[in-house]
């Protein structure tokens, strides 16, 4: 349709995503043309086995994607392969031969990103990444793009489906954890090896990169406190209901002085907030930004065709030289400062916590006379009926803001009660006002 | 902090949203300085008359806005002005004097958009106008960029917020319409003459812009059947209420065969659908897509300091030569086809209809044979308990898909029957499934 040579594509790695993406490219070609003003073609594929069900067109098919990354008939790598091994050579070995490259990476660019920018940058390549935070959801363009002209004081949002999914089940349900998960993975939502879905890993990478751009600080892998959802129940997530609340877990960035809050977590949040009626695998971020106020995202966080929605954008912005490397828009690597992190200990909420306490009389005024010497004050206390057969009774305590510090050595205090069972639940609540 | 020359804008209008764009661009100078590569500098303002507390810095001053559009020291003019008079002049002269043109103006794009794009895309200069659909959330962005590899088959959300401000407390709080539009106006939400507001006219606009960017077609101003909120009644929305759902007015653009329907509406959604839960001044667009699924997108609507958000990411876009002129990404005005709109008449949907009856024997199978006799089926019918004093009572019929035309033929022989009262309500239902 013009004299502007096809953009050439190579695609790394052919599971879900990446088969997407290369459906896309194809069905949608003439969409996709005369929306970049130019061809789109998929020319290399990598690929460690043969896949005979798939179709890849003309492209060509190597079992070595180091192939794709060094092949001077490609213009742009696409990273779909997934962890941080063999995908970090290959977009290392493709931002050195001068390719743009798009990942769906969240663990590579929540660990490598900043060496990687500085190389995409230093080599005048683009590197974009919109896949790897919510899947389908536009959040990287919209904090990155949308709102280049604010300050963003808050990210804070459901960023694992998997994880969602799950207390969503346990939920509504009463079921198990471990029943959830099981179900989870057979429907596809959960890896084979679920652990950094359920133990925070996978959101506190999203975390990581959410925080970098809004807050135009270097990648920090580090930074985020984690918590993840394997030690929840159904019974505490029942009493937060009869609260009034939602258990949701959540990654939330925060600027607080001159550092920030950076923490992954089971989290109550008041039932009338939006965040705490997001259900299933849906993904939802919520950002605080100087001007623009509160702006909300839901959309799939996974799903093949979802996040290869987010590659091909990534691909098309390439394709029209609007695509942007790395951090905050314009702003080199090398040029970002490090924000200080606010520890765990130091970080101050509202509290929810479950004992399981003999119903013997005074152990209520042994406890709540804990909380008080510790300055730390009870907004409301609920003492729930004991089940049939059960000698103890569950005492479920909402308590106003205290740092994890101040209520970790009060918890302790109360646990040492005779009276109080080991069996507690301690989990942070945030309201959003 | 770099060899490139600033940017200059010139803004005309000096209303919340124009004061508040200045504001940002001042206040955080250095900030959209890093993110854009050069300077950005307010270096023109014009204001019809004088405002002593505000502050233009450097900036000269004209009471002529033409003064602006013409200025050779202008690169970049920002209408905000509203209306399609003189705010069309400003935009005509700006663009043929070679200036990029921003604005938050949604009449003037909606009646003049295909006009101006196109003498845009003639002078070779960017035309940007997020701010002109749902004030502060990105969704010109998220429709045009990051859906790009997608073919976009719906688009729907509360696009007045003033009108969903109206709903939800007539919901909320069983107000009468006209009362609360006291209130909406003394709170600032609604103009001094909101006609627009409540009689559908403002999103009837925002959804021409909508429906062109996600289906590739010119703007079609009369395209969309209107209908506003003024005969809504807090009894009908308590009907709907009790009955599971709750009463948005929304704007739809949805593809059907090669066909699309725009409707601008108050409809019955069911309450488990996120756009029943966005209450107050909060706007919302859901979108679907082939790739992605489904999005929504929820945020403030309007306000100075969120427009002016949406506003100056137009205004870095276009300082980094990435404006996007127009319609869909990168196809000229003149290679857009219309679309065919589907009549009102044509449009299925499910339906709530209330009545008012003179409780006697025969009345309700009178009534539901006037409806199965035109092959139109009852999904539930609800017989309100008659208020004290009343003769007559109300009766709730909720009706499978039909097209509006034999909804009519129907109520118009139900209103015949001597039993039924003329005030009847005739609400769309959309379950969005």
């Amino acid at each position: 349709m013009t004299e502007i040579e096809p953009l050439r594509i190579g695609v790394c790695g052919v599971g879900t995503v990446g088969l997407a993406t290369i459906n896309i490219l194809q069905n949608q070609s003439s969409l996709v043309a005369a929306r970049c003003g130019r061809e789109v073609r998929v020319t290399h594929v990598g690929a460690r086995r043969d896949h005979p069900d798939h179709n890849y067109g003309d492209a060509k098919v190597s079992r070595d994607v180091m192939d794709v990354a060094r092949d001077p008939d490609v213009d742009v790598v696409v990273e779909l392969i997934g962890g941080t091994t063999v995908a970090h050579e290959v977009m290392k070995i493709a931002i050195e031969h001068g390719k743009h490259v798009v990942t769906a990476n969240k663990a590579l660019i929540a660990e490598h990103g900043n060496q990687l920018i500085a190389l995409a940058e230093a080599s005048g390549v683009q590197l974009c990444f919109e896949a790897a935070v919510a899947g389908g959801i536009p959040v990287i363009k919209s904090v990155r793009e949308a709102l280049a002209g604010n300050a963003v004081s808050e990210v804070a949002g459901i960023i694992n489906g998997t994880a969602n999914f799950i207390l969503t089940e346990m939920s509504n349900k009463g079921r198990a954890f471990e029943e959830v998960l099981l179900e989870a993975q057979a429907l596809g939502y959960a890896e084979a090896d679920p652990t950094f879905d359920v133990d925070g890993t996978d959101a506190a990478h999203k975390l990581v990169i959410l925080a970098s751009l809004a807050f135009g600080a270097p990648l920090s892998i580090d930074a985020p406190a984690k918590q993840g959802i394997q030690a929840l129940t159904p019974e505490d997530l029942d009493y937060a209901k009869t609260l009034g609340y939602r258990v949701k877990h959540l990654g939330i960035a925060r600027r607080a002085g001159g550092r920030i809050e950076m923490r992954v977590h089971p989290t109550l949040i008041p039932e009338d907030k939006q965040l705490a009626g997001i259900d299933g695998v849906l993904n939802a971020i919520m950002v605080k930004a100087d001007a623009v106020g509160e702006l909300l995202l839901v959309g799939p966080g996974a799903g093949g065709s979802a996040t290869a929605s987010s590659v091909c954008a990534d691909i098309i912005d390439i394709a029209r030289d609007h695509g942007v490397t790395g951090y905050p828009l314009g702003i080199p690597a090398g040029d970002l400062t490090p924000l200080p992190v606010i520890p765990w200990e130091e970080i101050s909420s509202e509290w929810y916590l479950r004992l399981r306490v003999t119903d013997r009389p005074g152990v209520m005024s042994d406890i709540t006379q804990k909380l008080a010497s510790r300055g730390i004050s009870i907004e409301s206390l609920v003492q729930k009926a004991s089940k049939e057969g059960d000698t103890d009774v569950p005492i479920v305590i909402l308590i106003h803001a205290v740092p994890a510090s101040l209520m970790n050595d009060a918890m302790k205090a109360v646990v040492a009660l005779d009276e109080v069972q080991s069996d507690v639940a301690l989990i942070r609540v945030e309201s959003f006002d």
